[in-house]
């Protein structure tokens, strides 16, 4: 099987395609792409490739480019960065309720850097509470053993409402609105679809417990960032982390960067460094199925729009 | 049974000993002491007190004091607030390898707050490390299920080297220099005694990855201040986050303040707010017990000081 490796070279990425049993070609002699870049300088694709390969979990800039056609089978890599994302929100929650945040503010002084009086009364404890997973896709399955030997129990939010292990109970997407009164802490990992754009919006907020941390692992238009300022303000919420922001990078004079209830991290819940050693596992299987005519890991449905 | 409350009233405690069938009295009056304060204050005991419960784990400083007689029977809160302080470990943990702290240091500056290019490449992943939990007692067999859950290895140091359950292997602290080499990333959580003072040295940092992250959840003297600003200036480990310090409170002008890889929290993996709720169904149980003749739960023992 031929396959093009884009938009440059990558070791893993090679080595898994060759291991899969495939064999690298140019792009003009090639039945599948595997593309490890961004939607910018994606390539006009050969008739001849009837697979592609892309190496993020969230690919809607794909699709509003119109990269993604029904005529390919398109795979991304839903699931693959999943204990990655799910080990980055439990260490956000416990950043924000354990006030680590805090103690560092503090550290960053010259005077006073030792705040005992001020941070004892602000520590929660994670252990105890519940935590809801609004769109509860791989990231969440992910997360849900960690949080439960965590202490914590989990509500999950997916599209369908079918039942998700380990929690202790599922909601449909129709039904998100009555999950923001019945959870301590909420975790947005769900995709960025039409449906889902500003999905944390100021009345969500509102009906948050104002005790309530905010953990944003899916993308920054998930939450409505006016709202989440607004939110803070009138002390609605505990505070936030966020690894996605709406703009993305969150410019130097916006708001949220002014909170200190507020910990904002670059998008690093997976990382692009680890990226392709991440993903070579997943790729290899894919070649090797592809071959084998079966069907490939993380299948995109064009039509659903992730 | 007759028991008195000090160093002053507290509605937990106090419930909690009439509820164990207690009833409160004056000291001179008392069977028993439940005493939630710190060695400062503690009275001349009457001859009438049998049984003295105090509210915290380490209570070395009651031992220097000469309070802590072989005559009566001794209570700490060994193991009440393992849930708390294993929760701090994971997350602290968690803020070093995933790097919450520097997101945060960047987030503090007015400009280049979205620091992803250079943060990127210095996220690391816990899951598919190994974590030696040097001092594996309530708080380490708590971290455990939690470490395991979220896709590591323990390795366990106790007194005796015998087998802590969910450990891959456990070593005697006779054997402890050898784990310095064994592990990725090291928690401290043993108690405070002449064996474990600067338990970790010199020899110890060096021995340990040049990748390793050290959590500090016992006492501060069990690793040593200087020691470690060598090797962090050494680039012997990747950072630390500590709870506890030696000196504690740290000094605003100590050096260890000036580290961007060390994370500095102001002895709050459990906290003294929430000290008393936590401490009262224990209370009650070993009032229960001290009516029924039966052991008492985290009995102290004198000779080996903890």
């Amino acid at each position: 099987m031929r396959v093009h490796l884009g938009p440059d070279h990558d070791e893993h990425l090679a080595a898994a395609i060759v291991e899969g049993g495939g064999t690298l070609v140019p792009l003009h002699e090639a039945e599948a792409l595997v593309w490890h870049g961004d939607v910018d300088g994606f390539p006009e694709l050969p008739a001849g490739v009837r697979w592609v390969q892309l190496a993020f979990a969230g690919i809607e800039p794909f699709f509003r480019a119109g990269i993604i056609d029904p005529d390919r089978i398109w795979t991304n890599a839903s699931g693959v960065y999943a204990d990655n994302v799910a080990e980055y929100a439990v260490g956000a929650l416990l950043v924000g309720l354990r006030q680590f945040h805090g103690s560092i503010a503090a550290a960053a002084r010259p005077v006073q850097r030792w705040q005992k009086p001020v941070l004892d009364p602000q520590v929660r404890m994670l252990h105890g509470s519940t935590v809801a997973i609004v769109g509860c896709g791989g990231i969440g399955r992910a997360m849900i053993p960690r949080l439960r030997a965590l202490g914590v129990d989990v509500v999950a939010v997916n599209y369908s409402g079918r039942p998700v292990e380990g929690a202790s109970v599922t909601f449909p997407a129709s039904r998100t609105a009555e999950v923001w009164t019945m959870a301590d802490h909420f975790v947005v990992a769900a995709p960025a679809t039409a449906d889902t754009d500003r999905l944390v919006n100021a009345e969500a907020l509102d009906a948050m417990p104002d005790t309530a941390w905010l953990v944003n692992v899916a993308r920054g238009n998930l939450v409505d960032s006016d709202a989440l300022v607004d939110a803070l303000r009138g002390g609605k919420i505990a505070g936030a982390v966020l690894d996605v922001t709406d703009p993305e990078p969150l410019p130097d004079d916006h708001l949220l960067w002014t909170f200190d209830n507020v910990v904002i991290t670059p998008h690093v819940a997976n990382t692009r460094t680890g990226l392709n050693a991440t993903l070579a596992p997943t790729v290899r299987e894919n070649v090797a199925r592809f071959i084998a005519g079966e069907q490939l890991i993380a299948l995109v449905d064009p039509a659903a729009g992730y």
